[in-house]
């Protein structure tokens, strides 16, 4: 049984205190958040302590590793704090916006061997997982192209935009690590892009795009788009296409039930898909945390590290040279 | 080249003569039907000539084969003509509605080696046909059970409906014959039969039914269920699914073309079925003309024959014997 | 909360127990099982107290509701038993394998409201509930014809079958209720059935059949038509086909995620189905119990009762009676 | 009845005449090829004349249109001889492979009313142009994002490939034309191009590229992903998808017939798609004969004419300037 504490209780925090609770591997044992009302209500009256600060739950004994789930701005501290106390820790993404953070957070951990897993969850949605392993197991032969098309259902408010660090860092950063699982050893060094608010024009106001596509081109050669847009009223839109010289593989989007419907207009008719990340990657959610209690428990586990986290920001970066020079950019870490 | 004579020049009539002119393996020589105009609607300016009469047909020197599309009660004579005369037909289906006169017509041509095929068109769909290919091909190992779906766009008009012996006769036979297609050489012997006009209730004025479900038990104990309805908004439904001590097969239905929907309200929408059999089963039609073609120049075929417009008319036969005792019938022919 | 206590620790009962264990609004407080080791691999270290007989559950003031999910043979006792407590039940179908013995409890119970819930858990599969939604919502007008598709991934050991009543019974009672379910008011009053040992011969040394086939007329008419096979190695094959006048509904079936692959030789290729009932079923168990946990709380709840277990019996009933008979038979409650 | 002449008799010359002459409207009358076996293999016993040289067909006073599927060196000559003649011409694309001669055959036809259709069929392809007709009706809404797939089964042989002008200006160059016509009046105005010999590095020996990935934008900033391959083992692999502010649209692929097989490795199994154009595209080269048809007998016709043809070309152009550059490059015409 490994003891977990969490800091941040927002919607994805109290997702992952649920995920922990339900895994009969694991239990939730001290919560953190700046605001002490999301705790209270995040415990209930399960046997959960509410810890008065950060530090609390990295110097308790009882706790065996971390979540965290608090605002991005923190998550470099509460990196460098858990690994200085030797508790391993799952952190979402991204590390930081800005890459310098991020790099010194690296140098702040390096040579310990302190666990640190980053919140990349699509590299456990079960399709993603499945294609990557028929890549790798030469399935398709070569692999040539791989196109990722990532939509979410409806823009997120202003109030998030503002402190997001622009599309590319806050949404396309999954489509870049999720591109790098697929691909193995074979890093992108270079990409180009374009981006635009063509949904809402008046994103323009803040500086933000809602739809982006870039071209990637790896050391050797291979090619990758990505397909961006912040708003799909047909649902989450999240797929995959790997081409290599001897077939094709899809990972494709589910609807909730299984349900068609026929008539004399339309046929084949389905439910719009997920309209919620957490429907949508549910299971992901549960493999992601099954990954890191294997880890914590010092098995072998298939799991995004905080290298993948600087490599996924650096790809963001050079996306954002490329907006503005419109030039094809080299990826530099 | 084989020079083709087309008796009746109703809808179907003019659809085997567009055929026929389309293959470069047949011309369409001669023509003839009770109504004058249609004969000459159908020719135009093409050289083909209008035969006086059916019998004009029978002694041309000029005319290789023929292609017997006239109103049912017909059938029966124009078979035992085109034997006598040594033409192979094409005789659209039923042979006759009373099985004592396809009996007679059967004792008429019997030991004949002039080929009559029956236009069972259904067996020469490729969907319909690879599934054959691959239960005869042991692909889902032994065969267990047949599922049969054929549902109608639309039901016609009263007047067709008088005149084409029941529903039964007029639409499941190309079911039953299309389960002994796919069942080979293990015969229907019993069956059991539930229909009734739940869609347009008035047709009970007529003695006529909309909707029926058809159970049947082969010699070995296979077992075979048809669903048949006059109306299907969606479009022609026509489906087979074939399951297996390994495995199943299915030939589905296809939409016109391959665009697919995706909005706030449903996904994957597609366009309705066709809704017209010549555009439902136009490739099969080909292919029919196709084989044919191949029996007339002395090639092996895999066509329906007499026999099997005869066994497909007693399982018609059993079924009303059914539908009137409630109780399961034998198959007797 | 409700503490639930729970009856028979088998495959089924463990799955109950993690259900009750993982919902919000249910704790599991008492077991019992007639195998003692089967309890206390169940209740490991949990809070959960081991009853040493079902009266000391019946008796427990602690308890506010139970599932049963011991052999069949004691359904019925329990059932009257949790009723006599006060205590509303979930029991596993089906009540009893002798229909006199479901009337005696149906009359042990009369006039008690204490809830009692049968578990034909398919009525709760999302895909299906929301055909059945939609068919009651007029969206395809009349129901004229349903077909229910039911076949196994495997067939269950000789040790099992030979206790389980015959097919129909054990199998086949849950899409008679499945049909009930989407039929609402318009009971079925009579059917046909056609079952043999197709797939494993050797089964009719136990006279067990492995597939079926049953058509079904209501009071009204309507057409019904259940395909049963205890072996589907493409995985478990669930759907349910309802067609109207004005359209058709399907549930589907759904594989356990979204890749699909394209190669030389095929396109469009999925993995198999779910295997097992828990997977391909889990929604569905976990809106049973939600339903149940409706109930108890004294909220409104779509749920299958006592009468909804006696008369899917009373169709086996009659679908034994008509492979006997050959004949069509009538419903007899 | 249109009389056409047509000019080249290989493989697609071979398609056209048979169309031409399965077409209750058209009538092939006349045919010219530098191989004269050629010619009379095509002719048979037919009533059409061999001519004997273009000059002949030009002057021709029996022929009312000509159809140009001869060496892709020729098609500005012709053009530009049957505008002189009077002649409608359609022809195949490209126009030339030097984009100078393009510009001075356009030049030298300006001011006539001659009609000049080019040869991009894909435009009468049913899915596509219905996703076309569903963009310009705003079915989802504004149009963001549009995803081109376009893979060949296998790549063409070193002969074809060496005189083809490279990938980009013999097979890419339907992809922009299909862009264009989906994208109405926004013209793309900027791209940028990755290419490489991924499937079968021996390319590079002949400066040849088999994959490549092109994005466009256009001026009103909208976003155009092209994915091209030379090899699809899977089959022609030929889609489209457009993304609205109010939903998606995609034109996907078709198998050759409907079967579906599921076994114990795979569900869903289709047949690998079409594997050669004419297969993939012949109601589209049916229709693309309707429109020139229709245009010829002085009709509205929704079709691709000479300009653009140029446009197609200049957007080649931009390609491989990006692919040396590596940098995003205007579109010039």
């Amino acid at each position: 049984m490994v003891n977990i504490a969490l800091i941040g209780c927002g919607r994805i925090g109290r997702m992952h205190a649920e995920l922990v609770q339900a895994n009969p591997r694991s239990r939730l044992v001290s919560v953190h958040d700046v605001n002490p009302d999301a705790v209270a209500a995040l415990i209930g009256d399960a046997p959960v302590r509410a810890a008065a600060s950060p530090e609390e739950i990295f110097a308790d004994p009882d706790v065996d590793a971390i979540i965290v789930a608090s605002v991005t701005s923190t998550h470099a501290d509460y990196i460098e704090a858990s690994v200085a106390a030797g508790k391993p820790v799952l952190c979402e993404k991204p590390i930081d916006l800005d890459i310098a953070r991020v790099k010194a957070c690296q140098a702040a951990i390096a040579g310990s061997d302190v666990p640190v897993q980053i919140g990349f969850n699509r590299r456990f949605d079960p399709g993603h997982r499945a294609l990557r392993d028929a890549v790798s197991a030469g399935e398709i032969g070569k692999l040539v192209q791989l196109i990722v098309t990532s939509r979410d259902p409806s823009p997120p408010g202003r109030d998030y935009l503002t402190g997001a660090g622009g599309m590319i860092r806050d949404m396309t950063i999954h489509d870049f690590d999720l591109a790098r699982f697929i691909l193995g050893d074979d890093e992108p060094v270079e990409l180009w892009a374009t981006g635009a608010p063509l949904i809402d024009p008046g994103m323009a106001d803040i500086d933000e795009i809602d739809c982006a596509m870039i071209v990637m081109r790896t050391a050797a050669g291979r090619q990758i788009c990505i397909n961006n847009a912040r708003q799909a009223p047909y649902g989450y839109d999240q797929r995959l296409e790997a081409v290599g010289s001897d077939g094709m593989l899809q990972s494709t989007n589910r609807t909730p039930h299984g349900l068609k419907r026929f008539g004399a207009a339309a046929t084949e008719v389905q439910q719009p898909y997920h309209t919620f990340f957490i429907e949508r990657y549910r299971d992901a959610f549960v493999a992601q945390l099954s990954g890191f209690l294997d880890k914590v428990s010092g098995q072998d586990a298939d799991i995004p590290v905080f290298d993948d986290g600087l490599k996924a920001l650096a790809l963001a970066e050079a996306a954002y040279r490329a907006l503005s020079s419109g030039k094809a950019e080299r990826v530099e870490i």
